[in-house]
């Protein structure tokens, strides 16, 4: 709903068509209630789709439906953006174990690109499926990388302690989102053992070089949307405050979505609410050499449909932010 | 905040200049940490305004201060909207009466326009002074005028049960804004005494001839923004359940923001957040022969700042949805 | 599990066995967490409790199964206390309209006593089939009944605007309990079409001797506990606040669980969180000769399982506080 | 108020008087609605309290006033539980560093007993004056303690991510504390700041005589009660999950509040809500010989009242459980 809604505000779109495998033929607004009168369109099964006529399919399934649905559209003239887990990961064994399910083909595995914008743009520019970061990986990534690719943090001491707001566990009615359980109760969820965490270490094992594996917590917050990712690592002695801000704003001084803060700024997920901002603060610990490394983003924007239309404003030389420019809504 | 934001993103504003009695000299950023390299101005005194290059002046402060604050800025070829009460009570002693405050000047009082726009668009384009509704009254209005103008309900019978979310209580920390006392749980407050009703009964009373009391009551509901006006009254016998629908159809089919939903829809404020949407429903009680109407806006949007900025694009001629076309936000 | 809660606690139960027809066998901690090591014992299925020895039976299901599982049992030595809606209406076709189902056998109906504790105690105490009221009908009757039973209220222009919090629309995952649904949103549902209405219509007329129709609707609120009722009549014109004030006073002053407010007090539902309060306050407005009548409960204790100890409580002749001692819980 | 409620309930106390330095002669429930008609008696003076014929006195004041209050009031054969940091810290000038006061009188910081009943009963038992700990330490040190006894853990790598309700951050409405600034949202304050580091590291010290630092970070979660503390190490590599499940249950097997779960079950704040149960989970993450510890508390009750009662109870001889036996409420 998220993707759909920024397309259709986006002034560089046309026309966005809908497809739904199970519920084809009827109006998206007898499921979403907020839409109505101002999208009136069906869903439509993939017979239905204009293919050849397409510029840009957007997949945004549970993963393991991206391995069936894609292959027969890659490489048709057609740029895919996959938001699911399917072409993330580029070990197999890798994501056999973690996503308990089979890859999708290894061509199409190593011709995907990871679709972290602020780290990989030249490589978004050119390609033509790129697999959209999850939502937990982009604030942990984003907080980590200037650290790490400058040997500031030492790598086998990272803890990553992450919270969601409850639109991270999907739209299925389960147990587990009901509101009795979530309203005024945190809870912890798949301790050490998040998908994620294969594509963080995936990540900077590609781009800072560094082969490490991380302690990756996640919980539950009760509220709708927002990640902080609360992060920790031994400081290299080397450094200090000043220089750990001189690093995180030299690594993002002309990229338009990520925010440095003051040290030790009280960051909340809801400054960046309804964007597609992630923001960043930190704090040195003088006392143990540690530092805290603070990361929020909007788990529907900037972890998910908002990333995916920065992905594909990159793919098709426009501005990276066409479409994206709003302001946090607060409160 | 939300005009602020509203406006930086209107296609028409040129730029925007923000006045502070208070904090005159800081930056807006400092209190408003989602804004941080979005916004980069000071907070002015009214001296530091370029008074006579502004086209138009908003004014959203505390009842009672833009009756200090705007007779000297009338009339001045500049185009002036009032969020307060100030100027919506055309009775003083109505006015002194609900706010306990002296009203402003008669003069200004009978120059200013009451900007429900859907319903004033005519005086709005022509006015110089706009009186900008209140959060609650926008919503019972809209839901409301129909039936009465049309003479559908009984105008003694009327009983409107208001609820909102707590940024209606204002930005000011006090006990009864407290997370801890709001939180999991639902007040009333002000019965019979909200300083709303005269609003109310003027609008109904200038719009449809009808003198009437209403009983109005107002809760607080644990949600940051959104109000539901849940409104009874007795109906017409002549009149059913398709009458009515055609009614609301007829009254509103060319109003961008009022959306019409089949009888006894389930609205839930969320569907308008964000938005300057205001969405009704309605449901004829066969049993008792009596009509529920159900209406819901965004109180910051429709019932404030996307209001003001509506009227804003009416005065000047522009369409009156410019600036204020998305979507809203869901989940 | 807040009936299981407070029987724990009771001073004078003994011993409590656990039913559940599709989960014998399982411990009751392997679905409730927050009861481990506290509870050690197994769902049973009905052939496991020793039926012989029990002195008393709570049935606590969704409507239509007491139908079917209690007309066995019944009779039997046993007193039985029904939660659900199955023996509540009295008029078959009434109860076919509203639950679309079939009634239970017209003997029990006539022998099942309506357990509104403070206005029927005298029935419950002789009683071996109790029909548990449910939450709505509590909050409004006990708000209601002492203004109808008097004639100081006009019943033909009763309205009654209910609020729930959402444990109120049980424990199944569907989308509309879907946390990011409901959090940060209001909704109403089931406008004039709530099953609770011919139970409250049906209790005004066996206590007051008035046969009247209501009008009434239903809002799910974005927290766990708690039910207001907002209240609305045209007040008869002998009457004003103090004599009010006075009645209500009269009527609860030697009921344990009714708590009478000054006029226009600020209710909330938290102030009755986990306890088996109803509180009341009322408002006189008289503008309009319209009596506002709040009623605040916690919809799990007082709406369900409270009032169902209450109603033990008197039928076997212990204090009809006993066990429900409990200051509520704030904040 | 918790406190109230506890010892109001609490079967071996005979008559509570209740202190307020600013509110002497008003009504607590001018205050406090919820406990109307539950409690009449008024707040006093410090002169209007019966201080001979008590038994034992609880502080529950902001932090630096039980440092004025209290020494004139010790050693006077009335035991003294104060529920501030005051006599928490052992060492002057850490106190004066984290807490920015003056500390109170060595000889009383000396003969003070922190409360830590679990760990520390014996002294408990013969103290007259308990330090009641703070919230976060009671969450982290019982998670921690088995741990770093027996050697299973490394001191130096220790990171805690504690989380809290806003009840937490007291009941004085500020810009902090506002509905509409938390609600939806999560925040981090205090990095590396928080004056309970001091606290949980003397305690480490006094109770596993070792000297350590550790890394520290709070968090506001938009919900009322409960704390999280999700806590990391490295573990000793002579131990697995086996024999970390085996030395918390030796740990705790006699001790009522602490409950230890399952490696990995998906704890959460509601499952202790109102209850003064300390519930521990814990996960070895084999790939990063990493060991992830989690505890929750209601930060209310375990966390500050419950405690209390708890350290009355153990000085008096009483059952330690008394008057703390109610379950959690869920949801």
């Amino acid at each position: 709903m998220e993707l759909f809604r920024l397309l259709s505000a986006h002034p560089e779109i046309k026309e966005v068509f809908l497809y739904s495998s199970s519920k084809a033929g009827q109006q998206l607004t007898d499921e979403v209630q907020h839409l109505y009168q101002i999208v009136n369109q069906p869903l439509r099964s993939l017979e239905q789709l204009p293919i050849d006529k397409l510029d840009v399919l957007f997949c945004s399934a549970p993963s393991g439906v991206s391995t069936e649905l894609l292959p027969p559209l890659a490489n048709k003239n057609l740029k895919i953006i996959d938001l699911a887990g399917d072409f993330r990961i580029k070990n197999q064994d890798t994501y056999r174990k973690w996503y308990r399910k089979e890859p999708p083909p290894t061509a199409l595995i190593n011709q995907a690109v990871y679709g972290l914008t602020e780290w990989n743009s030249e490589d978004v520019k050119k390609s033509d499926l790129i697999a959209n970061p999850g939502c937990y990986p982009t604030a942990a990534l984003l907080g980590l990388l200037p650290l790490l690719k400058t040997g500031m943090i030492k790598p086998a001491s990272l803890v990553i302690d992450a919270k969601s707001g409850i639109s991270g566990a999907g739209v299925s009615p389960t147990k587990g989102t009901h509101f009795s359980q979530n309203n005024d109760s945190l809870s912890i969820y798949k301790m050490h053992q998040h998908q994620h965490i294969p594509e963080i270490e995936q990540t900077i094992q590609r781009i800072t070089g560094i082969d490490t594996k991380i302690t990756f917590n996640t919980h539950l917050i009760p509220m709708t949307r927002g990640i902080m990712a609360t992060m920790y690592a031994e400081l290299d002695e080397d450094f200090d405050s000043q220089s750990v801000k001189e690093i995180y704003e030299e690594s993002y001084s002309n990229k338009h979505f990520v925010r440095v803060y003051d040290e030790r700024t009280n960051l909340f997920t809801k400054q960046v609410y309804g964007s597609n901002y992630c923001d960043l603060t930190f704090a040195v610990d003088d006392r143990t050499n540690r530092i805290t490394v603070v990361s929020v983003i909007d788990n529907l924007l900037k972890g998910a449909a908002g990333q995916a239309v920065q992905n594909m404003n990159v793919m098709f030389n426009l501005d990276e932010a066409e479409g994206l420019q709003h302001s946090p809504m607060f409160p």
